[in-house]
């Protein structure tokens, strides 16, 4: 083996409605990408063996070989069993007890590793994107739901259990919305998408005058920033009180962890200024003296290649990890 | 430097009302301790000559020299400078910018090193008490107010700015109770015995028929919890509601650090199981899959010893630390 010799590495991340590869080099950089729909019913082999087939072809017009890789990472919804590499659940995927890492290692011929979606997009960010000047970063995807990873002294902290990071599933306001995940007033219950189409339309009722009475239906988080956009009372409301949920959430964060960064990805973090405006001013009026000014809470950079960045990265640290123990 | 020898090392627990000193072997374990009042209106001066002074004298009667002693911790209340040793300000002792560790080490001619109470506090379970047997380890003091700590893999997490662990003050129900920290809805507006005093007032007026209007003013969180072991209707309800504001911000510390124990340490601890069967029992129904199974709440072991056993810890690391870099 050639040492001296920079490595390259692919990154995965699989989603319920579209999956991303990527061939990635050592400093994180991708070199090629390519996206195709995930088409969920075609089931577990079926669309791992179609993962496998697009990896295996990145690249080949660029000049690049799949053989040149050295280490597989993915990034997947979950729960996970990250010691086996399984996936034991996902609702949007209905995988129940899938050896992902197993049946993509057979196929690829290449070492895997898999960890959760936004435990990859966090890892993503920190190594080549909004959180590469931080050594501690906490990282938070706004989408369907909210997930988070963490990153302290440039490691993944993904605690005993391997269910770190779950930021989505702290608990800010107790007795309140009910949650995906059972419990009541879960982060993700407010400042996810779905979270913000369901309180928009419980104020609907009251709102007679927003112009998302006159929109197409259904109605989803993309449109409601389009009425704010267009200054619409109620959905500039319900972005405002969507920085105010992520703010007590990341006051706790800072509280607790004291990141230097915190990244918002994912697609409600699109919202930009409308919502990183006021959810910067809530923080600096809630978090101690000193801390608001010394922490970053900043837009991830790397948009919808996070994941395959961070995959990657992860498996760049899992071989390195391997090599050193050898 | 015999460097085979076991080393001694001096821990200061400064508290509001009373100051503890020790000092404790390389195992943590307490060779000698003493307990004083603080008498905080004399000022900084009197009370850090005083600290010094039975310090010194700490283990004379049992063949003990201050002399061997090779280095000094102090757990505070803050908030603190990290850098410096700096008690930036205290409101229950009302101090200002006292250099502590600077006053101290002229005084007590070692090193000295100065972290937060609840920090030392759940550092010395770690490495003596509850968590001898758990890598990290998140630690809970319930006492005026509500502390934290974090131990990962053996080191304190104090993050970027040194105010990692406040865990008192994530917030849990957002636009809750008022906290002495200027926002709503803090742990500690809750859990803290101030806050549990404070739910019960609001809640006595409604209650005729609660024993406690006849208890001797001030109420305080004692008398609760013997009113509560009384089997007072009133005291038991605050005391399961005050476990489930516990069971929502340890849920939440699963979900995000995913330790393998949460100890409780302090005043409102010593409630005991008409504290802990509930909380147990809450934390089981919010936390996800097999998390709560493989997750230890338990209460500290080393009572008011822990900030003191805690404090020489932290000591010790910065010695090792201080003689690997020379």
């Amino acid at each position: 083996m050639k040492s001296e010799e920079k490595q390259i590495y692919a990154g995965i991340d699989l989603g319920g409605t579209s999956i991303t590869v990527g061939i990635i080099d050592d400093d994180g950089n991708t070199l090629v990408s390519d996206n195709f729909p995930t088409e969920a019913p075609s089931g577990p082999v079926a669309i791992i063996g179609r993962i496998a087939e697009r990896t295996k072809r990145l690249g080949a017009q660029q000049g690049l070989s799949f053989e040149e890789v050295v280490a597989v990472g993915v990034g997947s919804p979950g729960p996970l069993d990250l010691a086996t590499g399984t996936v034991i659940l996902t609702p949007n995927l209905k995988w129940e007890n899938v050896p992902l890492r197993d049946m993509l290692a057979e196929r690829l011929g290449k070492p895997v590793v898999v960890r959760g979606d936004a435990v990859a997009a966090t890892f993503g960010e920190w190594w080549a994107g909004a959180g590469k000047p931080y050594q501690d970063v906490v990282g938070l995807t706004l989408g369907t739901g909210v997930g988070g990873g963490i990153v302290l002294a440039g490691r993944l902290h993904e605690g005993f259990r391997g269910i770190g990071g779950h930021i989505g599933h702290m608990i800010i306001v107790a007795g309140g919305r009910r949650c995906g995940c059972g419990n009541l007033g879960c982060l993700e219950a407010y400042a996810s998408a779905t979270g913000i189409v369901g309180r928009t339309q419980e104020a609907l009722a009251k709102e007679p005058d927003s112009m998302l009475h006159g929109f197409e239906k259904p109605l989803t988080a993309k449109k409601i920033f389009e009425a704010a956009q267009e200054g619409d009372k109620l959905a500039l409301h319900i972005f405002k009180e969507t920085a105010w949920y992520l703010a007590v959430a990341i006051n706790s964060i800072l509280n607790v962890l004291n990141p230097e960064a915190v990244i918002l990805m994912g697609a409600v973090a699109n919202a930009g200024e409308l919502l990183f405006r006021p959810l910067r001013d809530h923080v600096k009026d809630m978090a101690f003296p000193g801390i608001y000014e010394s922490t970053k809470i900043l837009k991830g950079e790397l948009g919808v290649l996070a994941g395959v960045v961070g995959a990657a990265g992860i498996a760049k640290v899992a071989r390195a990890d391997r090599l050193a123990q050898s």
